[in-house]
């Protein structure tokens, strides 16, 4: 292991070589606009993959192609473990926020030493690149790997996943493992490395209100003619009590309330809410108010506008009744609810809300249910000695807030269970302007990596 | 008059070639970009008034400049009219709906005849031009005018007139005269003409409801983080309750409640809530329910949503809370209430609704109290004679819903009455896409001003 972690060492410059070749194609899954360099971030992956010994190939979907690649040299006795990372990435809109261009990856110095500042820096492409990297380094000390690996890589992630389940139900024979390894979540903190044992679910849907035929002048038509914005906020601006609670009818169904012990253990982590909010300018957690904040990110479900638009957003003023307003939203999720019902129940909120003459058109994306780590999992423990090797501090044991749709799906479809352990960092600022990963995490995660892979041989 | 008259009809061709210089400039007065195009449209206008006869300048403001232009041929015992109306245009977006060019005008085939389709093609150019033509009509047959005429021409008007006082008080000694003539208004209906004798005032506001000071994921921080788009349209849509009735505190202060005789005067001009709502897509009269439709469009005041924006708008999902959402907001006040009053009771709305962390900030558009016209007003009775003699039918005598800031600035700043009559229709499309005229309100407008003007001089 020695041997191995000193290869890592050496290699640090070529390894960021290869992720800033990475970061530098503007891989974003939601915008049309950018389908080929989706195709070309899988394709670069492919290559990367191909060269380093892996039987890679694309996998074809109906949207962005899947990249599967896999190294059997640990023998047919050896576990196998089929890691998961996403070569996507954000939108990175408001561009004028970003210090300089989100796909020219830059080494930038900060508070904890040198960090990669980049659209995907973290989110996931440098957890992927940290995972390949300890990969390399077993390949080149020992010419084989102690487990047998499946590497899956997948394109659409940050758009709601919409093709997984065709990818996965087309490769099933092929991504056959003991077990998923996921890096796409955070340490604790920049000490502690954290491995996640719930994630939230996701279920997406933007609803339009249709009102006039056509946009209207306000003085000729205002008083008499249906405002669509207005309907639009007073129906969404209904979906939250003043206690921070969800009005939708049945939103709470089929949830298990958080356990005393539960609770008391996330209380015992030290999380420090004020600290948390105040890195944002927020001090007053916003959730429901009869519930710890912890228990507000981790196991408590919730309504976002991640977006609304309708009418004039120009300078000045433009005097207009506009013909339709939009408003985009995604429900995290908890174990025990279901999306599809979670999304029903929404429609039905606002249909029945609608004022005379108000159509409401729903679009839905991407669903994916909440997720809950069996505790006794087998490779738990051995990645909790890895970690402890590395880091000289326990993993914390944590839920998550934000989801990873494809968990879900290896469980229904796979039928394997998923550990998920990265080495990102809360203030990491992903899906906002100037995303970065600090080096040192990007150094230690790949030691990290490549200690798990040997643990995992030896479970 | 009848060779005047003649003398508009056989001008007609060049009279539309004019009209189509004029509308070719995109003179967009809410848009930064379009200052220098606001500026050639003034310029036009001055040289066309020049060449004319006039003695025409521009005068500066902080904004875009006025054009001022006057004709004292009628000799010093001639009753002298100062004509205003307004070079500017709309924003011409959603571009995509128009279906040509807004700024490359178009004689198309409609229902009622030709009709001439541009931004600006009613609102305000073609109605400037219908009244320059019947001037030079005058001109052509007698070589003077009939009164002495100031033809006074802003350039913010649909930008909430920011500099209107500034130029009227500058030149105030330039404008004297009886009264003012406007042509911003529209007709009854096809075959009937209108004088409006009430229009409502407009005061403008933006609030942008700040949050975190950065975009936020929302799986990493929702449920915890305030989302400024829920807080916005928690509180904005408040701001009417189920009977249309807006809930600011004192937003009625101050107006008088539409008489029954006035009441009964408009419920006989035959009014058409049906087909009016009809003709855009809609069939409930959505303001207060205990006002009949005429009082709501003409003697009611409204807060209405022109736009709002927050967060993503594009393609697929983007899982953020953002930093914060606008919403841009005016209301169409009637007399007794006073906009600055107004705009300060909704900041109190807005402000005393602010959750924890939540901060609001302000800008403030232009501002003007609702207007009426005397009934006794001298140049009245001339212009109604004067109407009858062009349609063969009596104008209608009405209010309109749309203000005209500059009819209050008028009787602040320079002591003057309005007699607002226009020669647009309800179904111009004015501030939407596919803005006409139609070409027989265009003519026959130029035909009734010129009959206007010499009833002017007998009055």
């Amino acid at each position: 292991m020695d041997k191995i972690l000193a290869a890592i060492d050496s290699a640090l410059p070529s390894s960021l070589e290869r992720l800033f070749s990475f970061l530098r194609i503007p891989s974003i899954s939601a915008q049309p606009a950018h389908a080929a360099d989706c195709r070309r971030a899988a394709e670069w992956s492919r290559d990367t993959l191909t060269e380093m010994g892996f039987a890679a190939r694309l996998s074809e979907t109906k949207g962005h192609p899947g990249v599967i690649a896999q190294n059997f040299s640990a023998g047919p006795e050896a576990p196998h473990v089929l890691f998961y990372g996403h070569y996507d990435v954000q939108p990175a809109d408001p561009l004028e926020l970003w210090h300089s261009d989100p796909f020219d990856p830059q080494l930038v110095e900060g508070p904890r030493g040198k960090r990669i500042v980049a659209r995907g820096a973290v989110d996931d492409k440098g957890q992927v690149i940290s995972f390949m990297e300890a990969v390399r380094a077993h390949l080149a000390v020992n010419g084989r790997l102690p487990v047998r690996l499946t590497i899956l890589l997948e394109g659409e992630e940050e758009n709601g996943s919409p093709s997984l389940a065709e990818l996965l139900t087309n490769e099933r024979d092929n991504l056959r493992a003991d077990f998923v390894l996921v890096a796409d979540t955070n340490m604790w903190n920049f000490e502690t490395p954290a491995i996640t044992a719930s994630l939230r679910g996701l279920a997406a849907i933007d609803v339009r209100l249709h009102g006039p035929s056509r946009d209207l002048h306000s003085g000729l038509f205002g008083g008499i003619a249906l405002n669509p914005i207005f309907a639009l906020t007073h129906i969404i601006g209904q979906m939250k009590d003043d206690q921070g609670r969800i009005t939708i009818p049945g939103f709470y169904d089929g949830i298990t309330p958080v356990s005393r012990e539960q609770e008391a253990a996330w209380a015992g982590l030290g999380f420090d809410a004020g600290a948390f909010l105040g890195d944002v300018g927020l001090h007053h957690p916003a959730g429901e108010q009869d519930q710890i904040p912890l228990v507000q990110l981790w196991a408590r479900p919730t309504a976002e506008l991640n977006g609304i638009y309708g009418g004039y957003q120009g300078d000045g003023s433009k005097t207009v009744i506009p013909a339709h307003a939009t408003a985009k939203l995604t429900f995290r999720l908890v174990a025990g609810q279901n999306p599809v019902k979670i999304l029903d129940a929404f429609e039905r909120f606002v249909i029945e809300r609608l004022p005379p003459d108000a159509r409401a058109e729903f679009t839905r994306g991407g669903a994916a249910p909440g997720y809950g780590l069996a505790p006794d999992a087998p490779f738990l423990r051995a990645a909790q000695a890895a970690l402890l090797a590395e880091f000289g501090k326990d993993a914390a044991l944590v839920g998550s807030g934000a989801s990873i749709p494809v968990v879900e799906a290896f469980k229904t479809i796979l039928g394997l269970d998923t550990l998920l352990a990265g080495f990102g960092l809360d203030d990491d600022c992903i899906h906002s302007p100037n995303e970065k990963f600090e080096l040192a995490c990007f150094h230690r995660g790949t030691r990290a990596h490549a200690r798990l892979l040997s643990a995992f041989a030896r479970a």
